[in-house]
């Protein structure tokens, strides 16, 4: 695939989910997704309403994650905070699905969970959040095949906070069962410019990422996320 | 301190919060906690209801982490999640505090967090985590005054899921500030018997442990909460 480092930055959900993120990190961040033509900030939701302001009327979108990083939370709570935060501003939404659900085989669970989720999102996308490390082949199809189901705009290798990120045999998976035109997002340990070039060949159309500068400028980073 | 192992337990809130924690590890939590006499089952909130029916007419409290383990989610959904958990069957509320606001200085952005969960837990105790791991004594000591002067029943040391957990240090700066009468809960690390003691003996009134059964029968646990 011939992509430059600077055309990879259409592809990036510039993220900072650290619990204790400042305002000043989050302006940064803003500042840094316009300069570098980024897709959208990747936040918590108590940051979308700054956020939001300091991209008014910018490309740059807000994505607002929700029942983060866990996805063990009420479902109602988990529709609930999505709401409120594309209220606020975000104009993305990404949730963690519930994983003790899925691999206990409670689909009807898992489903309904996601479900509620997408409706408080209405028009706005949801990406699905699956955490990879933690589920086998069968449970990473299975979730993949509930999202493609219920039609949502992406599913999500990972959130970066539990024992593993984004592999590109996951994302080939997570391609192959979803079909050719719904979202796949990697996320967690994409670091640098050919891991990035390496995770959209296997059928990436989103990258999340702390280390999007480094990617775009095709140098090294240090980031954990 | 005179206290025997099986007098620890009433100490106990019995805990389980990985995201992928099955029903059967539920129930397993529950039945222990009904044996050996602790004093509640902590869990995520999506596992309150089920928590909640296997503990009906018991003595055995079910407690719900709300905003966990960041506490960077927006304040109305923390709210809205803790009433959830409440009318879900939830006793007790474990909240965590907005910790990027408190580190800024936006202490009255963190009052207003907190005090907004309060609300929607009406006459159902609520416990602040501090996350004293990302905190210096400065941010320790004004989260405890705020939580103080919002007469919350608890401040609670740590989540379990970030740097660090209970310190002796941090649990007897928190029990200096909030006075003798408030709560103190030790959560993070507390894994023996001897922890137990040293933490009660340093101002705790609430020991948060998966290794409650190590703890009150004297023996070893090599559980990393």
């Amino acid at each position: 695939m011939n992509l430059q480092p600077a055309a990879v930055a259409k592809y990036i959900d510039h993220t900072l989910l650290a619990a204790d993120a400042s305002r000043a990190q989050i302006a940064t961040l803003c500042a840094e997704a316009q300069q570098h033509g980024f897709y959208s900030v990747c936040v918590n939701s108590a940051q979308v309403p700054y956020a939001a302001q300091l991209l008014e009327g910018q490309a740059v979108k807000v994505c607002a994650v929700v029942g983060f990083p866990l996805g063990a939370g009420l479902s109602v709570a988990k529709a609930f905070e999505a709401l409120q935060a594309i209220e606020a501003g975000a104009g993305e939404i990404d949730m963690v699905l519930n994983i003790g659900w899925l691999k206990e085989g409670l689909f009807d669970q898992v489903r309904e969970d996601i479900a509620r989720v997408k409706q408080a999102c209405g028009a706005t996308p949801l990406k699905v959040i699956l955490e990879t490390c933690l589920l086998d082949t069968a449970q990473k199809t299975r979730a993949c095949e509930i999202c493609r189901d219920l039609d949502v705009a992406f599913v999500k290798t990972s959130t970066g906070f539990s024992t593993g990120g984004a592999t590109l045999e996951d994302v080939a998976l997570m391609r192959k069962i979803v079909g050719p035109t719904m979202g796949v997002k990697a996320s967690g340990g994409v670091r640098d410019y050919n891991t990035a070039v390496a995770m959209i060949e296997a059928g990436a159309t989103r990258l999340g990422s702390s280390s999007g500068i480094a990617i775009v400028s095709n140098t090294a980073s240090t980031s954990s996320y």
